[in-house]
């Protein structure tokens, strides 16, 4: 190419990335370069908004370090995220969600039935279930990383003066395929505006708040990894999620329970709250 | 929203930024997401590659800081800045191109006919044109910023020892319209490539080469700012500029030439080369 016009751009700078060695980075760059000159010719983009644009993401940028990925909370925000979940949901599983900014790798053991709110403050909840297959098969010995914000909104890794983990565990499903623990109700919060993508939710007239969630990361050999999150039917957010992570059938109830057995095997007051949610897991291949 | 599919993400967060006070902000929001989310579907982008995205990009921010701006070279390497000039450009004017990182405002002035070679190391060229409108009208009092780099290939601004400006004036056009310099022949140079658009260039097996070019801003009451380079027709990168900036009718012949009065007349020796490249001004409105 020695000359490029609207008309030919897009395939010269195309035929510019043919050269990638790994043939799915040449796939991936040119839908990408297609998109993006396609948002500057739809939009007809002025040098000053593609200033301010690449200012953004220089501000993004510089607002990012070592515990802050503002770039994540920018793809979350214009539900890119979400769109990378939905494509990649097999469609014999349990839909997934994201992942999010708080998971953290080996967290502590906790068998089935056991206690994370260990006296701390939260209205008591019983959370229970059955991992499946497709077919109701339930899977006994799945792993499952379970981990959710306190009654203060907070999880353990944004409180700074905290040693040790809260509201955070890896279970392992029972013979019959079944996991339970005792909790406290999570909360809603906001994420982090106070950056640039602050900015633009405020300039959308956009709030920043994501309905109260429990996050599961499920696997189990033979199976596709389910990462999602469970939803609180009452959440005063969960019809307008921030980052556009509910899916209807990740919303569970909250169901007011006065099971005096149940209570007292696992050390509740009554009436406590009680939320019933399986999971299915898809084979691999 | 509860929920959203693959089927109805798109409208829904769009949805969310109908809320945008600026009528132009959500003009753009709806495009930008529109276009993100359709790059995430076809490419079936799997959570691996997001998180190599994010990352990317939170790396780009790392690197960037108040004298380096990864973005915007991201933006010229994908041919983005490219058409955003493309988009912009007034069709009964000359082309532009892209202002690149090293214009500086308010340069020294410089008078018609002015010299910039200032003794250094270089091949002696005398560049000159004339400013017109559409219809030909040469334009008296039309201001041109123009710089260039050096015969070592760097501009002034990238010599860390060096006070003052070099190659870089601003020149007013004389009674008819023309301007004139003497200057030496710019050099081909590289694109920062050690950072993340470097590894980006390297892995779809791209050269950071730019061909050798002077820049031109140029502006006058009532016409719209052309901002544009001037390529030569002899450089080994005219036809693979690594930021597509290059126009068929931006590249200029430098031409050896053996006048001997003109070359007395500006202090230069003979044989010199000589540039002759008229811009054209859009009017405003």
């Amino acid at each position: 190419m020695r000359s490029v016009s609207l008309d030919t751009i897009t395939e010269v700078v195309t035929k510019t990335v043919e050269g990638a060695g790994d043939a799915r980075l040449k796939e991936i760059l040119s839908v990408l370069v297609r998109h993006l000159h396609q948002i500057v010719e739809e939009a007809r983009l002025t040098h000053q908004e593609w200033e301010y644009a690449v200012n953004f993401l220089w501000r993004a940028g510089q607002i990012s370090d070592d515990s802050r990925q503002e770039f994540i909370l920018l793809s979350d925000v214009l539900g890119v995220s979400s769109t990378v979940d939905l494509v990649n949901s097999a469609n014999n599983a349990s839909e997934s969600s994201v992942l999010g900014p708080f998971y953290v790798t080996d967290p502590p053991g906790l068998p089935v039935g056991g206690d994370m709110i260990q006296g701390q403050p939260g209205q008591p909840v019983l959370v229970e279930g059955v991992i499946r297959a497709p077919d109701g098969t339930p899977l006994p010995g799945a792993v499952l990383d379970i981990w959710q914000n306190a009654d203060n909104g907070l999880y353990d890794v944004q409180e700074a003066d905290r040693d040790g983990y809260n509201l955070r565990c890896r279970m392992i499903t029972d013979d019959r395929g079944a996991y339970r623990f005792t909790t406290v109700r999570a909360k809603p919060y906001t994420v982090p505006d106070d950056g640039p993508v602050g900015d633009l939710l405020r300039a959308t007239g956009r709030h920043p708040w994501r309905p109260a969630h429990i996050h599961f990361r499920i696997s189990k050999d033979g199976y596709r990894e389910l990462i999602t999150e469970l939803f609180d039917s009452e959440d005063r957010y969960v019809d307008e999620d921030a980052v556009f992570g509910v899916r209807e059938s990740l919303v569970a109830d909250y169901t007011l329970t006065n099971d005096a057995d149940e209570a007292a095997r696992h050390g509740l007051p009554t009436p406590y709250l009680k939320v019933v949610h399986d999971f299915m897991l898809a084979p691999k291949g």
